[in-house]
């Protein structure tokens, strides 16, 4: 939970609601009630973004809040292209001391999503479980694959599902190939890996399977910033709600994630995320739809 | 029809048939014969070449073969991403005194697939047909953008579909979303267009609606060489087997012709393209079914 400050082609914003969880929350919550939080804020985190947040069903029981700190911020500038961006600053503040610790009342959750933190922090959240997830996915970074490489591969075999980007992927494994990328991955720990291609879209892996779903084709896209954890929190609201985890249903759910991040870049930061509808969704996923649906006897 | 030098990150062939009409009569006549090709050849060209052509069901009537000259040579060297490379030679050789004549046995093609030539050679041939073919597709390219626009708005009036890739797409409309350019270029004469980005697959635009495609996930992209034309001529193949110029079907052309792209990809030049059998061509749909489809119910 965070502030970023934002600069696109299309404007900019100075200050404004941010951080992995703030996005999952927002996505997530669409499909599944509670949806709990565990970060670390300061005091300059604005009382009615907590209360809009908590309307939308999220429950900020984990969240700490840190009285003579501020919260993370990071300001970054988009360029033409949208796929690239300039990181500003980066300001830990209150995150330089997360110690995440797991309420009581968070116990028993079925779907965990770790957002892209140090490793070491991840495992000490699916350490405090006391009874396994159904599903643990997890987030990561570059910055990680650099500076924590012993965590992040223990961190990988204690959970089910990565997602990360192309290049992340390249990374991790040497390979500039994708689908040798994603062999590689899927040999160390995690037994689905979704790689996220931005603009180009998602491919999901599961033993010799792939499937992909495109982004939706927008006329523009206004602010990236937080599209992948949007997508994340559609993946997995989609499939806490069904509490079904075959390859099967993380098809659909790729599907709702996409729907969910193609709003989240129509305006800046999480706002487009706090005005939309389930009317609006239902549409969204139905042109979905009508994008990659063809009709087989056809062939 | 040409040859070709062409160094990858794989290998290299210093000389190897090529040219968009090869490309597409090799994906094409997997559909429908005869594939009626026109276009012009020098003393280089090879008897075996021709008579590997004919023996897919290509008619070469209305090509020209040039005695004293040689046929056209083009030589380039990809980049380790595949999608960017550079062009060491172009030798225009016959290529520069083409006049294409279109043979009585073409009349009443139904199916017209014009490589990417300058506009006025495009305006040529059509001009030549006596009854309008049912379907007339054309590919350009962003050097006839820069050097016969007038010609080029004037072909665009003519035909029914133009496929290009996403760079060309924005530089003939000068918009950077796609979105954007594919309205403008709707405007300019075709009333369907494909706009084919490389690994990241292809979008079918008409009227307001929209299809994608991806690209098969491959372990190695080879040669990326002709992929653009032989994903041309499984999508005219298609179209020209069942008749049917509907929007339903063009999806099913797209996922045909991405299929066909996605083995030329695999060796050097059209070495793939002789090899595959229906079998392989078959399998090969059942894995781009698989690759997108998902169960709509789950939504």
């Amino acid at each position: 939970m965070a502030y970023d400050a934002i600069e696109t082609p299309f404007g900019k914003r100075d200050r404004i609601v941010g951080g992995s969880a703030v996005y999952v929350a927002y996505a997530a919550s669409n499909f599944i009630k509670p949806v709990n939080l565990i970060s670390i804020i300061g005091n300059d985190f604005a009382d009615d973004e907590v209360r809009s947040l908590e309307a939308r069903g999220a429950v900020l029981d984990g969240v700490e809040r840190v009285q003579d700190k501020k919260s993370f911020f990071w300001s970054g500038k988009y360029h033409l292209d949208m796929n690239s961006r300039d990181t500003l600053v980066t300001d830990l503040n209150v995150l330089g001391d997360f110690n995440p610790q797991v309420p009581d009342s968070y116990q028993g959750s079925d779907f965990m999503m770790l957002g892209n933190l140090s490793p070491a922090v991840q495992i000490q959240v699916i350490d405090q479980m006391k009874t396994r997830p159904h599903l643990i996915a997890m987030d990561t970074m570059n910055f990680w694959m650099e500076s924590a490489l012993p965590d992040l591969k223990r961190v990988l075999h204690m959970v089910d599902l990565l997602m990360i980007n192309d290049s992340e992927a390249r990374q991790l494994t040497g390979e500039y190939s994708i689908v040798k990328a994603a062999r590689k991955i899927l040999q160390l720990g995690p037994r689905f890996l979704i790689i996220k291609k931005g603009e180009h879209g998602a491919l999901l892996f599961h033993e010799n399977k792939v499937f992909f779903a495109p982004a939706l084709p927008l006329e523009d896209v206004f602010d990236p910033t937080g599209a992948g954890d949007t997508f994340a929190g559609g993946f997995m609201g989609h499939l806490a709600k069904t509490r079904d985890i075959s390859f099967e249903n993380m098809k659909t759910a790729i599907i709702v994630g996409s729907a969910m991040a193609s709003f989240c870049v129509e305006k800046f930061g999480p706002e487009r995320l706090k005005e939309i509808t389930r009317t609006d969704i239902d549409d969204r996923i139905q042109q979905f739809i009508q994008l990659v649906n063809f009709d087989i006897s056809l062939v």
